[in-house]
């Protein structure tokens, strides 16, 4: 049997992700966090990763037989832990200059049949631990980005009808062609990639909308964006210096919505895949920005448990604009995974905003971003909204409609 | 092919790691280091770890490859670096209960090829920074175990000649032999083990020898032994209360050399195997309790950096006692790996000392330990000195001479 991944994309992505996504500045120590069947791309950005002048690169496993270790066999008392001193630690590491690099390729639906109020527990005693961390990535303190690995369990989800080795064929030339790495060029192709959403940004931050109009595909939404919002989508600085390519792929332009200034009713288009359990049928209500009514036709539990995590958790952190013809929607492939889905169709997400999505963002502290009505909370879940039928108007200050999104894709 | 390792006989030495090893108390978080390759041990010691009601299992993987990605492609600068925020976060969990594995079964000469001034600096840095976290090991703060994996490259060093499942069964054999995991009930082997060490170390105890003499196996050699030490060997208390077996095995009887008391000549028995490097033929002069002279027939300059690590590397820290008739030495296999050569034999170990090696260790200050001759160092490394010639004398305050040794037993 020929290995279904191939090692020469494979090492196409490792230099992808290291150059592009992460833009390693020679001297800059990695922290990277990958499941164990991602080994051999772990490998591979490693040694490119010293190439580029790496310090040090420390890498942190996850094995998903090793999580079901926990849900079959540990006391209740445990759900409600946390690894802190691993997080603070990279929050350290952080300050330090370190970069970060994810790789996701882990079954999407792992948690599924465990028991949902443990997973719930889990997930927010997680979230509270990481929060040192993840404020230094969603104020883009650092460079960091998120790649992908074609995990087995992954693939099986997307093609169960598949032998593995298909399926996990299938997944990894959905991979290497979203990720860009199947190109002549791979690093040519992503700069021409990001001037293009560059071009977007630049007309969208032109118009300074107030608010932006959706219709079609069971929305009547009105969306307020925040007070000095910016548009960001591909290529951007961290606050260190470095530009780089926090998600590959990317198809996102993306801004900071008005916490308070949300109303009317939105459809989820796609199920959303959240801590191993599958959202289907989504439907809620915004009121003065607050999520007043939801539903979902499957894992409303988890939904709801969501929704009630803190405060931000009900309101907008992040709006984005995907056109359906974006290369990972036409591929007509479900990921159940977001690195994909929200980069395949327009979303929001619930919870914490992105300073950086602001004029001057890294000089505004918390305060000013709240004031401007940027959204706090320790989650950040994106939620596919977008359709071939999703029509979008701007609306300025003094009330004028510019058509945005047509039929799904770009009016203009 | 049947699987080499038999999966029964893994899943009770996960259990006696778990049980006997840490004896992990309902509501310990634990942290385990392993190789990727020990997966299914590590899998099989979380699930033991929560059924015993662990709080958080959170393993820390490493891999020989992506190691070896640093030392073929990382710029010179990147040797001085190590992850001080990790080793600082372990320390803060240790302070906050947590306990600590290390499951050990890497390839011991992974990097013997290596520019050896790289693996020098490299290994230095991660001392320096290991520090916080290994001195809460060496003071027994926590309860800590080792226990070990056959890995397929440890057995394909140990057993070059044999194909590599033929290899990988006999090294497994001799780790579940030596773990006592085959025994009908490996809890009550264990317990009537530590019972058999105890006896020792009462009756050493109980004669406060004031020096060790050796002689044969190229011998000539008197250890002086800390004023206030105590012997102490198998199930042991940690100054958390909890009684535990730091390695899985063990074999060996030890104190608390006295680091300006030792003189005379010795050679090694068994080659050392130190951070991916072979050194053999190991002969040093103790002038002082400091090594003034020091050769080898292979690795010497892996040794002589060794040395020069800092002022505590070239005196004691340890002393062990182990009968040439110890299981392990019995088997007649040299495992490259200290966690097993240092119970099949005598054995002294460079650099820092256990402060619970004395009268109320526990109690001491740094202070209060140097006074009594405990050796401080960044380094602890163990060396076989012992063989089926070694004899040697207890000598009392007053010049008595008491056998302890004969021919590599115990005289009595
Ligand atoms: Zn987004
Ligand atoms: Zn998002
Ligand atoms: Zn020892
Ligand atoms: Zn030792």
């Amino acid at each position: 049997m020929t290995d279904p991944i191939d090692p020469q994309h494979l090492d196409r992505l490792a230099e992808v992700a290291v150059k592009v996504g992460l833009n390693l500045q020679p001297g800059q120590d990695l922290i990277l966090t990958a499941p164990i069947e991602a080994l051999p791309l772990v490998r591979r950005v490693a040694a490119a990763a010293y190439r580029a002048g790496a310090g040090l690169v420390t890498p942190i496993f996850s094995d998903g037989d090793l999580t079901l270790a926990r849900y079959r066999n540990a006391s209740d008392a445990s759900f409600d832990r946390a690894a802190d001193w691993l997080y603070e630690g990279m929050a350290r590491a952080y300050d330090a200059g370190a970069a970060r690099m994810a790789i996701v390729g882990d079954d999407p639906m792992l948690l599924s049949e465990e028991d949902q109020d443990k997973v719930s527990r889990a997930g927010k005693a997680n979230s509270i631990a990481y929060r040192p961390a993840l404020e230094k990535i969603a104020n883009f303190d650092i460079n960091w980005t998120i790649a992908s690995y074609p995990g087995a369990a992954w693939a099986g989800r997307m093609f169960p009808d598949l032998p593995e080795a298909e399926a996990v064929a299938k997944l990894t030339a959905a991979i290497f062609a979203a990720s860009r790495v199947t190109e002549g060029d791979p690093v040519a192709a992503w700069q021409a990639h990001n001037a293009a959403l560059r071009t977007r940004t630049q007309w969208l931050n032109g118009q300074r909308f107030a608010a932006l109009h959706y219709t079609g595909a069971g929305a009547d939404l009105t969306v307020g964006l925040a007070d000095g919002h910016e548009w960001h989508g591909g290529a951007s600085e961290a606050r260190n210096g470095v530009v780089c390519n926090p998600n590959i792929p990317t198809e996102e332009v993306f801004t900071t919505p008005h916490a308070a200034r949300v109303e009317g009713v939105v459809r989820a288009t796609k199920p959303l895949s959240h801590q191993g359990s599958l959202i289907e049928g989504i439907e809620v209500r915004f009121e003065g920005g607050r999520i007043t009514e939801a539903r979902a036709s499957r894992g409303e539990a988890v939904l709801l448990k969501l929704l009630d995590t803190d405060e931000g958790a009900r309101r907008l952190g992040e709006v984005a604009l995907v056109p359906h013809s974006s290369p990972i929607s036409a591929s007509g492939l479900l990921f159940y995974n977001t690195l994909f889905d929200e980069n395949a169709s327009c979303h929001i997400a619930l919870g914490q905003c992105y300073s950086k999505c602001f004029l001057n963002g890294a000089t505004l502290s918390q305060e000013e971003i709240a004031a401007r009505g940027g959204n706090a909370s320790m989650i950040h879940v994106d939620w596919m909204i977008g359709g071939p039928e999703t029509d979008i108007d701007g609306i300025t200050a003094d009330g004028t409609r510019v058509p945005v999104f047509r039929k799904g894709e770009w009016a203009e």
